[in-house]
């Protein structure tokens, strides 16, 4: 395998899967890079995402680089390559309708942790919540979003608004510009196609892994492999 | 299509989407019960989850359940086998590991919505976090982990520790008798074959959306088809 970076610039093809992946390497070269690591190979990063080595290559050959096998990859500029990547140059705006339960659990989670894609604002409906700080962000009446949302430049929105507003409000983010979405509403919206949507149904998480627990609690306990 | 019901049962084979297909279901029929709806066909069902009427039809089946082609459903008895199906009789008892952000984020989600699967206690590794009710939950040190598990004979974990924690935890949550995580933290737990691990990744998510949406503007904007 040579060393070496490919020019910059994203190539055609990029899975949703391949994308996930990054982000998770990224993460991992983060805390490897703040506990001092200057090196780190290729099986090493495998093993913390649960993927396997050859994996790992062909992703990171796929943005360009690879890295020399006597001493791994230079942990600091794999994490710049891959932020050069994913991120954008001067980051992206996001916006978060719905400041529900739900709704404050993400902004609490998101708030000034990411600089790159920063939540500029929210929304509700509930004329109690509009026009305060919650959780460290503006929050406007729902008629204000197209104004906002042009006006900010916004690319991504946070839908944590009930099922049943969900494709509304998701239209009126789209109709302003918003070509991402990460959907919390257990609903399946229409979008246009150019419009990436990533559901989260947190409920539908718990159920799932509650009912499999279950299946596996009738089964006689196997021995662990652990 | 002929109506009727099979015996109550869990057939032998029943697979993770068909799960949280049945969840979505589920939810949608309560919200269909509470607007007063008696009978609803498979294709609304369908449109509301999106997926094909086909495949709502194939779900109830399989469960031993089919709708009348005149007026669909009855809303309540579907409801009704389908929570039978999914849920435990008695309840499930569950516990969230870390009270971070994130972790009190899904408390404040989770507490209270769901009589059968009751999150009944917390644990954190911070001494000023341990001994107090947090958003309704008691918080334990960790190191009754084991203990609490036993003794409410809990089936699930949320896992929303630090990355670096989460193996361990895991793993005591496994030997504790824990037989499904929802897992938060960015890592690939490795655990005995019989458990069941869902991880959802928050910031990945935000990440491949705000990565896509970027795409798509590059992109000339497509017509739309809403």
């Amino acid at each position: 395998m040579k060393t070496g970076k490919r020019p910059a610039g994203i190539p055609a093809l990029a899975s949703d899967r391949t994308i996930g992946r990054l982000s998770l390497y990224r993460r991992m070269l983060y805390n490897a890079k703040s506990e001092g690591r200057r090196y780190i190979y290729s099986h090493e990063i495998a093993s913390l995402v649960g993927v396997t080595p050859a994996q790992v290559r062909r992703d990171l050959m796929s943005i360009g680089y690879s890295g020399s096998p006597n001493r791994g990859y230079d942990t600091n500029e794999l994490l710049r390559s891959i932020e050069v990547f994913l991120y954008a140059p001067d980051g992206q705006n996001v916006v978060l309708a719905g400041v529900g339960n739900l709704g404050r659990a993400i902004l609490a989670y998101f708030t000034g942790r990411r600089p790159r894609l920063q939540i500029v604002a929210s929304f509700d409906s509930d004329p109690m919540k509009a026009n305060r700080v919650i959780l460290g962000c503006r929050c406007h009446p729902l008629s204000e979003l197209a104004k906002v949302v042009k006006e900010q430049r916004v690319d991504v929105g946070i839908l944590t608004v009930p099922a049943s507003a969900a494709q509304d409000v998701a239209e009126n983010l789209v109709a302003a510009g918003v070509t991402g979405i990460v959907n919390f509403a257990p609903v399946a919206l229409r979008v246009p196609p150019n419009v990436y949507v990533e559901d989260i149904d947190l409920a539908m998480a718990l159920e799932k892994v509650a009912f499999f627990s279950r299946q596996s609690r009738k089964e006689p306990r196997a021995g662990g492999n652990e």
